[in-house]
């Protein structure tokens, strides 16, 4: 399997970020096809005690990377994809991974 | 739950970086106690093109973040952890995030 991870700056706006991501990304991210598994969540830290990266990660897993392509480039991927610009105030890394 | 993120950026010499992280690095990660699941591989681009920040990626999922620090605090975890610096010659960044 593959996965993509969405590594999230720090916004400038947490609790809008929080928001717009809960009530409309989840929304269209749970439309992309042949997701075979959703995780997102915050960045509480770094095991060192310094500043996180990174505000928020999530990891959306496909079969492989031909599908993880694909469901990117269908609609609803954009969708979900354009949405990004929407909140993500802190950059956005979308990183592919094998899993 | 919780997981801890380990980012690995570019090493020097790729090749002696896969070769210790396949033969001695996972054999000791594989002993940390309370760790639920265990995913690790490499990063295979960023969805743009453009250079990935990290190398590789691994994630250790546990049932609280008090499981992850004394498991981290664990002779075991503490074994796992010295190892990081004989083969992460691109530094690693270990992150503490919601799962």
């Amino acid at each position: 399997m593959v996965k993509l991870v969405v590594a999230y700056g720090h916004p400038e706006d947490p609790a809008a970020f929080d928001q717009h991501y809960a009530e409309t990304h989840i929304p269209l991210a749970q439309k992309i096809p042949n997701v075979r598994r959703f995780e997102a969540g915050k960045v509480l830290g770094t095991a060192d005690g310094s500043a996180a990266p990174y505000y928020f990660i999530a990891e959306l897993w496909f079969d492989t990377v031909d599908d993880l392509q694909t469901s990117r480039q269908s609609p609803e991927g954009r969708a979900a994809g354009d949405d990004v610009g929407n909140f993500a105030t802190g950059g956005a890394t979308l990183m592919i991974a094998e899993a």
